[in-house]
């Protein structure tokens, strides 16, 4: 793991970890999952903490290979530990379907789980911290002086901050895979938009969001 | 100026403009200021959209004359457009002043205007923005893994960007010269600690602000 990545330092793995015990705790509150979807946390924690364990540079030809390599070397880790290994193939899928590059098919609620917990931290005060912090890295302007909130053209999130909101970050709630990972998701995209709100009335530039979006907006926080 | 500090682009310069404008406007409609205390618009207008006209980078041993250089050159360049020579004493102070590391007091208003105006820059969600970019920049922690809001040491903001709120952006209301300014930096600073509490519950570490910034919490948004 590498230290120079804000985005995936030891700190990443534990709000992971703390992102699919919340998750884990709504479907089990839940009385229409509870009776049919069972969480088994002795595969889902593990996973968590062993999602990221190798790490590939994005701009690597390797990139799609790294959560099966995480999984594998989770398994390796917890085979030295004296895990039970009966519990290995979940946890090994659970690891490699967890990414959006590797472009493997959940097949079980512990990998939806993880999946939607990764995504999360792309989302809410975290979300937008990392957002800003890696364009900040890469140089980037915050807004487009002209159309700040991307009306007359496309989004351009290589050249700016705010333009990743709309190409990818507020888009993320209808991704998730399940009903908790969604209803947190929207009312952590609901504070990207009064972020993006606030931005707004600072530089007076009225903003009109995609109706894509709008129900994002004034979400309560969670 | 440079396009590549995102600190100090035009975008930063038509915000301070609008911030001239919101903070003249609060302070003409306060009657206990508007009897004795006037504005002169022709003063602070060009004196705000030409306060960086000369950028001195922040490692230059120039930098704490940054501000007297673009007070020349402003004069300079209004003189090429027949702008009234009578404003140009009061346009070159306000302009020189208005820097921090100039340590130049303030001898008018519109002087202290456009110190608060400037400093409004460091506050709010373009605050936010800033303080995050430029930590991405310097390749900073968004935060400490074991005291993410500094409560057992001293911040240290070339490590981790929140510590900056600590070190300096939370201070920022208590220097503002105009009541005016003194308003809208409390509630722009009201929204960095939204976002720390917003942050502190998605980490799930408690946060307790040190006695002098409590009363930032909960602010109006303005």
């Amino acid at each position: 793991m590498a230290d120079s990545d804000p985005a995936h330092g030891l700190e990443h793995v534990q709000r992971v970890v703390r992102n699919v015990c919340l998750i884990a705790r709504k479907l089990v509150n839940s009385s229409s999952c509870a009776s049919t979807r069972e969480v088994d946390v002795e595969v889902l924690l593990p996973a968590a903490w062993f999602h990221d364990c190798v790490y590939v540079p994005k701009n690597s030809a390797q990139r799609s290979e790294a959560s099966r390599l995480a999984a594998d070397r989770a398994v390796v880790v917890l085979t030295d530990i004296g895990y039970p290994a009966v519990k290995f193939p979940a946890i090994a899928h659970a690891i490699e379907a967890h990414s959006f590059s590797a472009q493997i098919p959940c097949r079980s609620l512990e990998a939806q789980v993880l999946q939607d917990a990764d995504r999360l931290e792309a989302l809410g005060a975290i979300g937008l911290a990392r957002c800003l912090m890696t364009g900040g890295s890469m140089g980037q302007r915050l807004y487009h002086p002209e159309d700040p909130f991307p009306t007359a053209r496309e989004p351009r999130d290589d050249q700016q901050s705010v333009d990743h909101f709309f190409a990818k970050l507020l888009k993320l709630p209808s991704t998730m895979q399940t009903d908790a990972g969604k209803q947190i998701a929207s009312e952590r995209a609901g504070y990207l938009v009064a972020f993006l709100e606030q931005l707004a009335k600072e530089i007076g530039v009225p903003i009109q969001l995609p109706s894509e979006f709008r129900g994002l907006q004034n979400g309560a926080l969670g």
